[in-house]
C-alpha cells in the first residue's frame, strides 16, 4: 500500500478498501458504499454521524486499528460525545480524518440505510406457566410471643395462601426483605422462581412481572419483551451482534479466539454489553418519548397534562391521554436465551475451540439456569437466565427453540424443518423419530459473497420475476411497494439483492430459461437479449437485473456466472443434506416442509421449491415459520414445561454428521443441479415450463 | 481539650486518651499502655511497628481521624510499606508523629503482647459425610459416532462409577471443563457439592479437598482448616474481628449502621476482607517457611535440597527432609460459618437494625447456601458457604453450633449449656424439650470495664487463690508457669486480670471472707490487712491483688468495690437467666452444666459454682466444652447431616425472652448475691467454709 493511502474497514457491513489519507470518515464511507447518517451535510451541527474507532490488531484483515490513526479530537465533538464515549473511541464521522488503517464501527443509530430485522413474534399456542410468578402475602408483625424472623414469616404466609413449600431466598433479595416488609406494612409482593427460590420482594401489592426471550444469532440479536402475567409481547427489539467485527461467521470467531490471547473474553464482553443495551432498549420502550417543547407556554401546559400515578409494580404515566408503563431493568425478572452452539459457548465464556474441530463436541448440551449477575447481565439482581440446551456442535439451542415452537415430535406426518442462516440446520421426522443435521450453506443465501448481495435494507431487491419470452425483469425493492413495471425507472433506487431476492433470482433465471439445470447461462437462447453480456473488465458472462438508471448507485445491478455458482453451492449443500436425511429415515417423501429463519417470513415457497432448496413436496405443505427459534425461546419463557421439553429434544434428536456419509460428496455435486423431472419433482409441473422440467 | 493535645484511640485494644501533640505513635502507645512491637528501639530499621491510621468520623468517640492528622510521610518508611499499603494509611509507629486526633489500628503482627486466642479444636465424634466430595472419572474421547458434549460425558461416567444422577455444573467450573478433560487425557477429578452440583474439575487424579469452619465472634474470628477427606484439622487460625473499631459489642455496631450512611457496607466489607486474610493465612500455613539465606554457598545447597513434586491435587514440597502441602485458596472448596445474629446480619449485608429492637426478629433463621463469590469471599470460585441457622435475635448460629456439637437433644439428662461472651447464651433441656435464652452479661466477664481488666494476653492474671486466714493472694499469670509464691516478685510482670482470673477472683474474695454474700467488702474482718485500703484519690475501698513490684506497669493491681459490682451484675444476669429457665422447664435441678466460649477451656468449675454463675450442680457434672460453637461449625463442615440437624435445632429450640418475665427484675436483683445455703447450694459444702455458706 502506498504511503498516502490507508485501509479502512466499516463494521458491521464489512465494507473495506483503501482510501486516501486525510479524508474524513464520512467521505471514506461514501467511497466504500457505506451509508452513514449525516443530516446536516457535514456542517458539524447534527451529531448524527457518530462512529466508533476500534482498537486492536485484526488478524483477519491484516490491519492494526487505533484511535491514534485518527486526526486529533476537536472541540466541536464534545457537544455530541461525552468523556466516557470519547474514551471508548467514539468520534464524529464528519470531523475525524483518516490518518492510518482503521476499523470503524457504525452504530445502528448512525446507519442511514437501517437494517430491516424481521423478527416479529408469531402467534403460536403457548400454555401459561412461567418460571417466575408473583404472589402477594400479608403477614403479622413480630411480637415477643411470636418473634419469628422476616423470611420465615413470609414463607409461612406463602405456604398458607399458595401452598408453596421449602422456599429459599437469594441473598441479594434477602437484603431487601426487612425494609420491604416494614415499608409495605407487612404486605409484600414476592417473585418466586420455579416454586423454589424467592428472587424479588417488593413492598405492597403488585400484579406484574416481565421477562425477555432472546435469540442471539451470528449476525442479529433479537428479543421479545414479554409480560409474564398476560403472555403479551410488549415489544420486539433487535440489534446487530456486536461480535460481527471479529468475523462474520462462527468459524471466524472461533479462529479469533484461538489466535488472540483474550479473544474469548473480548467477544463475550461485547455480546454481554450488547445484551445490556438491548435490555435497556426494551425497557425504555415502555417510557413515554421525550418531546421537544417549542414554547415556554406550551411547556407549562405539558407539565400539567403529564400525570404520574404509582400503581401496579411500576410507575404508570398518563401523558397526552396515553398510558405508558415506566419499567426499569429491575423489572426484568426472567430471561430465556437461545443461540447456535458457538455463540452459546462464546457468550458463556466456554472455550469454543472444540466445537469447531471434528468431531465437534460441545462443552455442554443440557440447559442451564445461570444467575444473570454471574454473566454480567443487568436485570433484577437475583434473577436467572435459562440457557436453552444444545443438540450438537453445529445444531445449537436455537434449533431446539425451533423444535419446541414447531413440535414435530407431536405429529404423525414427517416434517422437514430448515433453518437457513450462515449455517443451515435441518431436522426431519415425526413423533416416532427425529434426526437433525447441519450443512455449511455459507453466507451466499444471505447476500454476502455476491457481486451485488446486500442485507435486507431499503433498496434491496427482494422479489424478482423474469419473463420467459422477453427476458425482461420485474422486481420489487424493500421500502417501495410498487414493482418496477408500475414505476418510473428513477423511482426504484435499487442497490443490490437481499436474501429473499436471491432465492427468487435462481428460480426465475431457471424457469425463464436464462440458465440451464446445471446453472450455466443458456448462451444460445440469450444471444438476442441485451441484459445478457460479457463484463468488459472481467470478460465473465453476467445478466442485468436492474439498469443503472433504476439504481441509487449509478451502476447496473447484475448477477454473474460466479454469483450463480455461489448460490448453487449453498442450495446444493442444503438439498444434499435434506436428501441424505430422507434416505437415512427410509422415507419416500416428506409431508411438510417448514422454513425458519429470516427467510421464513418472506420466502416464496414456489420459488424455494423451484430452485431446489429441498426435495419435492406439495406446494401447500411448504410454509414459512418466521423466527421459530425466537418463538421457542418465548415459549420457554412463558411455559416452564417447554424447558423440560427442550432438554428432551436435545437428548432425543439424533444428530447425523453428513460430511462423513460415504455418498456425501457425490450427492453434494448432484444437488447443485436445479430440479428437473429426472430428479422427480412432480409438484413443479405447471410451475416450471415442461420443456425445462423435462430436460 | 487544649490545643497542644490530641485524642488518640488504639484498636483493637480500645485504649484511649489525650497525648501531647508532636510525639510519635510508639510514644503515645506507651503512654496509653498499648504494646507495639519495636525490636530496634525506634532506630527506624526493624519495620516491626507498622500501624494503620484509620480514616473517618467515629461518632462513638467524638473524633475524626485522618491520615492528615499525622506527620508527613518519610522516605525511610518506603522500605517497609509499599505504595498500596501506604494508600491504606499504614505508617511506621516510630516515624509518624501525632498532630491531631487519631484512631490507630495495631495489626496483629505489630502487637507485642499478642493475644492468646484459645480456640483449639476439641476431639468430638463427627461422622464423615462432607458436603463436598471428590470423584475420579475416566471417559472416552468423543468420536463422530459419539460426539456427546464434555459435560454429559463426565456425568455419564459419574453415574456409571458412583451412581450420581442429575448433576448440574456451576458456570465458573464449566469454563474449566474442556481444557481440564483434554489436559488430563480424558481423566478428571470432580468435586461434587451435596450430590448435586459440580463445583470443581481438575485434570488427572487427585485425592484431597479442603474446607474451613469459621466462627465469627464479636471480638475474635477463628477458623479450623480441615482436610475434608480425612477430617484432620490441618491448622487453627484466628484474628481479631476487624469490626472492633466500630464498637466493642453488637449494639454499638448496630448503632454504627444506624448512624452512618454506609456503615453496614463498611462493616461487612471489613469482615469479608478479614475472612479473606484468614483464608490466606490458613492456606499459607501449608507452605514451607521462607528462610533467609546467609551465604551464597548455602543458597545453592538449599536450591538443590528443595524438590517440588506435583502430586495429589496440590504441589507438595520436600525441603530439608520435611514435607509440606502447598495449597492455594482455590483448594478451599467448602466453608461453614457461625456467628451471633448481629454478626450474621452484618457479614451478609442484612439490615441488623431490627435485631437490635424489640421484639428482636432476625431477617432469617434458616441456614443458607451462598456462593462464596456472591459475598466476595475468595476461595474456589464455584464453592458455597454454608451459613448456620439462627435461633433468635439474640441466640444466633453460633449457639446452634454449640448445640450440634454438644447434642443435648440426644440425652435424657437435663443439660444447661452456657456460652459466655459479651452476650450470654443459655440453653436448657434434653431429648424431650430444649429452651434457649440470652442475657446481657456485658463485657465485665471478659475483662472490660474493670480497673485492671484486660484480654487474655501475657501478664494477665488468670488464676487466683486467697488465703482465708492471712488474706494473702497467690496467683498465676499468662506466659509464666510458676505461681506467685514460687517466684520472685519481679518475675511476675503482672499487668491486669483476664476473664478466667475474673471468675476466680469473685469466688476467692467470697470464700476467703474478703467480701460478704452481698458482694460488699467485709470491713470488720479486713481492717488488719494492708491489702485492703481506701484509694487515696477516689476514697473508694479496694483490695490489692498484686503489688507494684510484681507488675510490669509499676502500679498496684487492685480490685475495687465498683469492679466487684460490675462482675456481680454480669454473673447476676446469667444466674437469673438460668434460674428462670429452670423454673420454666419445671425442673428441680440441672443434671449437667457445660460452659462454652473462651472460658470453656480455662474455667475452674468449682470457682464458677462458688461465684454463682449458675444454679447448684454436682461438681463432677460441670464441664468446660471450649469453643463448642467452632466445633459445631466443624461438625457441619465434615458431616452434612449436621446441617439438617442445625436447622432442626433452630426451629425446635424454643426461645424465651427473659426480660419480659414478670419476676425478672426481682430475680436479677437477688441473683447478684453470692451462693449460700439459704439459696440451697449443697454441692458447695466443703468447698466454701461453713460459716460463710450458712450466712
Amino acid at each position: 500500500m502506498s504511503d498516502d493511502k490507508a485501509m479502512v474497514i466499516f463494521q458491521p457491513s464489512g465494507r473495506r478498501g483503501e482510501v486516501p489519507k486525510g479524508i474524513n470518515i464520512i467521505e471514506a464511507s461514501r467511497l466504500l458504499g457505506v451509508d452513514i447518517e449525516a443530516l446536516c451535510g457535514e456542517k458539524k451541527v447534527c451529531g448524527k454521524c457518530i462512529v466508533r474507532v476500534e482498537e486492536g490488531h485484526f488478524e483477519k484483515y491484516g490491519i492494526t486499528s487505533s484511535k491514534a490513526n485518527c486526526s486529533a479530537w476537536q472541540e466541536e465533538e464534545e457537544k455530541f460525545i461525552n468523556a466516557g464515549r470519547r474514551e471508548k473511541g467514539f468520534r464524529l464521522g464528519c470531523m475525524a480524518k483518516i490518518e492510518g488503517d482503521m476499523l470503524i464501527f457504525v452504530p445502528e443509530e448512525s446507519r442511514a440505510g437501517k437494517q430491516v430485522v424481521s423478527k416479529a413474534a408469531r402467534d403460536i399456542p403457548i400454555d401459561h406457566d412461567p418460571a417466575v410468578r408473583v404472589y402477594h402475602v400479608q403477614v403479622d408483625a413480630p411480637t415477643f410471643e411470636e418473634p419469628t424472623g422476616d423470611f420465615e414469616r413470609i414463607c409461612r404466609g406463602l405456604e398458607r395462601d399458595y401452598g408453596l413449600q421449602n422456599l429459599t431466598c437469594d441473598i441479594f433479595t434477602l437484603r431487601t426483605l426487612p425494609d420491604a416488609l416494614r415499608e409495605g406494612k407487612w404486605a409484600v409482593t414476592v417473585s418466586v422462581w420455579n416454586n423454589k427460590e424467592i428472587v424479588r420482594i417488593r413492598p405492597g401489592k403488585h400484579e406484574k412481572s416481565y421477562g425477555l426471550a432472546i435469540d442471539v444469532g451470528t449476525t442479529t440479536v433479537a428479543a421479545y419483551f414479554c409480560d409474564l402475567t398476560t403472555m403479551e409481547v410488549i415489544d420486539t427489539v433487535s440489534m446487530m451482534n456486536p461480535q460481527c467485527k471479529y468475523g462474520e461467521d462462527v468459524m471466524a470467531r472461533i479462529t479469533f479466539h484461538m489466535t488472540t490471547p483474550d479473544g474469548l473474553k473480548r467477544m463475550s464482553d461485547d455480546i454481554i454489553e450488547g445484551l445490556n443495551e438491548l435490555i435497556e432498549k426494551a425497557v425504555a420502550a415502555t417510557h413515554p418519548k421525550k418531546k421537544k417543547k417549542k414554547k415556554k407556554k406550551g411547556e407549562e401546559a405539558a407539565a400539567q397534562s403529564a400525570e404520574v400515578i404509582e400503581d401496579d409494580g411500576f410507575v404508570e404515566v398518563i401523558e397526552d391521554g396515553k398510558e405508558y408503563l415506566r419499567l426499569s431493568i429491575d423489572d426484568v425478572e426472567d430471561i430465556t436465551i437461545g443461540f447456535n452452539t458457538a455463540m452459546h459457548h462464546i457468550l458463556l465464556g466456554l472455550n469454543p475451540e472444540y466445537v469447531g474441530m471434528a468431531p465437534f463436541p460441545p462443552v455442554i448440551h443440557h440447559s442451564m439456569d445461570i444467575k444473570a449477575r454471574d454473566l454480567g447481565v443487568k436485570i433484577n439482581p437475583s434473577s436467572y437466565m435459562f440457557v436453552l440446551p444444545n443438540e450438537a456442535g453445529f445444531v445449537g439451542a436455537d434449533n431446539v427453540g425451533v423444535l419446541i415452537a414447531e413440535e414435530p415430535y407431536k405429529h404423525e406426518e414427517n416434517q422437514l424443518i430448515i433453518d437457513i442462516g450462515t449455517n443451515g440446520e435441518l431436522v426431519l421426522g415425526n413423533r416416532h423419530k427425529l434426526i437433525s443435521s447441519s450443512c455449511a450453506t455459507g453466507p451466499a443465501l444471505e447476500g454476502a459473497q455476491l457481486s451485488y448481495g446486500m442485507r435486507a435494507a431499503p433498496g434491496a431487491i427482494e422479489r424478482i420475476n423474469i419473463d420467459r419470452e422477453t427476458k425482461e425483469v420485474d422486481y420489487k425493492v424493500i421500502g417501495r411497494d410498487a414493482w418496477r413495471k408500475f414505476s418510473e425507472p428513477e423511482e426504484m433506487k435499487a442497490k443490490g439483492i437481499c436474501g429473499s431476492g436471491i432465492l427468487d433470482v435462481l428460480a426465475e433465471l431457471y424457469s425463464s430459461g436464462v440458465i440451464t439445470k446445471s446453472g450455466v447461462f443458456n448462451k444460445k437462447e440469450l444471444k438476442e437479449f441485451p441484459r445478457f453480456r460479457k463484463n468488459p473488465d472481467t470478460n465473465q458472462p453476467e445478466f442485468v437485473l436492474a439498469w443503472a438508471k433504476e439504481s441509487s448507485i449509478d451502476r447496473d445491478i447484475v448477477i454473474t456466472q460466479k454469483d450463480i455458482r455461489q448460490i448453487q453451492l449453498a442450495k446444493g449443500a442444503l438439498y444434499a443434506g435434506c436428501k441424505l436425511m430422507v434416505k437415512r429415515m427410509g422415507l419416500e417423501k416428506v409431508d411438510v416442509v417448514k422454513i425458519a429463519g429470516a427467510f421464513g417470513t418472506h420466502v416464496d415457497r414456489t420459488k424455494a421449491l423451484t430452485m431446489g432448496l429441498f426435495p419435492d413436496c406439495e406446494i401447500e405443505k411448504i410454509m414459512g415459520v418466521g423466527n421459530a427459534a425466537g418463538d421457542g425461546c418465548r415459549a420457554a419463557l412463558l411455559d416452564r414445561k417447554k424447558r423440560v421439553e427442550a432438554n428432551w429434544c436435545s437428548r432425543n434428536v439424533e444428530y447425523i454428521e453428513l460430511t462423513v456419509e460415504s455418498t456425501f460428496q457425490q450427492d453434494f455435486m448432484e444437488s447443485m443441479q436445479l430440479p428437473h423431472m429426472k430428479d422427480d419433482f412432480p409438484h413443479l409441473r405447471g410451475i416450471v415450463p415442461d420443456d425445462i422440467l423435462d430436460q
